[in-house]
């Protein structure tokens, strides 16, 4: 199994290098755009109606979707239908993900009362805690388990995603737990490293990281530029 | 003032492309990760160490931080506090942001509780909620105000950045009272696209996106690449 490298933000590399971390994103806010058009109706959109909705070119927006194929129709746009199902294809979510989160406290609370989880493929389907007083409680009507529950729990519910909200210095552990149990992606939210065997995905979120990135923008504003 | 052109995702465009986000988003790893050998009173960190530790190459770690100015010695490494410096120079947090988050529920919870905020420069100082069964309760120190004071306390306290962390469709009016009140910075959780003014600048976590470029990582492996 060929396994695109990546780096520590979780960016894929290699044979993928082309397709950048960038168009994926943009691949999933196109999704997101498109299904609203749908509730609406609309047949066919248009890549500069695209790029007005995301703040980007209209040449952004169809080399983006030239790697989808040929669906795009001179002076017609794209069949939004269609359009959906190959962005879904591409994106890997034409199907449902069984998630599972480690940590219950309050980024698992706010993920699990995210819109839009379920119609974008993503089922949730078990939270783990190493506290024992949250172990039976139920949350948005699943079930906390205790961490040593998560092999079989993992197992038998067929998980392959994991969702990581454990404070730092539990996160490797818990990693490691994760992809005994058969997890082949991670979701780390926790502020630190980790390793991970190949074969196993990881997209990292450093809110802090975020917060400095966001700092570094402003700055740059403030001071004319680089 | 010139100000860096953005896409959706917040990656720095222009002026600014040769420095990528992935670039910065590495500026933020290296530094934690020296703030951390610091505390273990190592003087100097060589480009292997920095790469071992970050699970890239020294390669990259010598070309992201030629970004810095020639701070390398060759056999010898790069001094930790030096390099400190200029990292948090350059991200533009050799000093204090002041942080106002819109939204009081779970994943403001989950920020203020986040470690290392206050360490890496960022103060949070004031929260606001439209709901007026929170306003006036005190979160982890910080009171929460009701929206219709958010002008008058974000001037009193020179808040910089704010934290959009409401449902999608109370964001852009957030946003707008935020860059209103002279906020130059958003930091976006809401999964929506945000209209802002030249000169403000947006980085938006998307949580469901996050997962789908994880299930695509996931999907990409399963599929043997591309």
């Amino acid at each position: 199994m060929a396994k695109p490298e990546q780096d520590r933000l979780g960016l894929p590399s290699g044979q993928d290098a082309k397709l950048s971390r960038a168009s994926v994103g943009r691949f999933s806010l196109y999704l997101r755009h498109l299904e609203r058009l749908r509730l609406d109706g609309t047949p066919t959109v248009s890549s500069g109606q695209l790029g007005d909705a995301l703040g980007i070119t209209d040449a952004q927006v169809r080399k983006d979707l030239a790697y989808l194929g040929n669906l795009g129709q001179p002076g017609i746009g794209y069949p939004a239908p269609e359009l959906i199902q190959a962005l879904r294809q591409r994106l890997g979510v034409d199907r449902t993900w069984k998630v599972v989160v480690v940590g219950v406290g309050n980024l698992a609370r706010a993920l699990l009362r995210y819109r839009g989880f379920e119609r974008q493929g993503f089922r949730f389907v078990a939270l783990f805690d190493a506290e024992r007083s949250k172990v039976g409680q139920e949350i948005d009507g699943l079930k906390v388990y205790g961490t040593a529950d998560m092999a079989a729990v993992i197992k038998e519910q067929h998980a392959e995603l994991g969702v990581v909200a454990v404070p730092a210095p539990a996160a490797q552990e818990v990693t490691d737990a994760l992809v005994a149990a058969g997890v082949e992606g991670i979701l780390n939210f926790a502020p630190t490293l980790l390793r991970l065997p190949p074969g196993v995905s990881l997209v990292s979120v450093d809110l802090a990281v975020q917060l400095e990135q966001l700092a570094f923008l402003v700055h740059l504003t403030q001071n004319g530029g680089v």
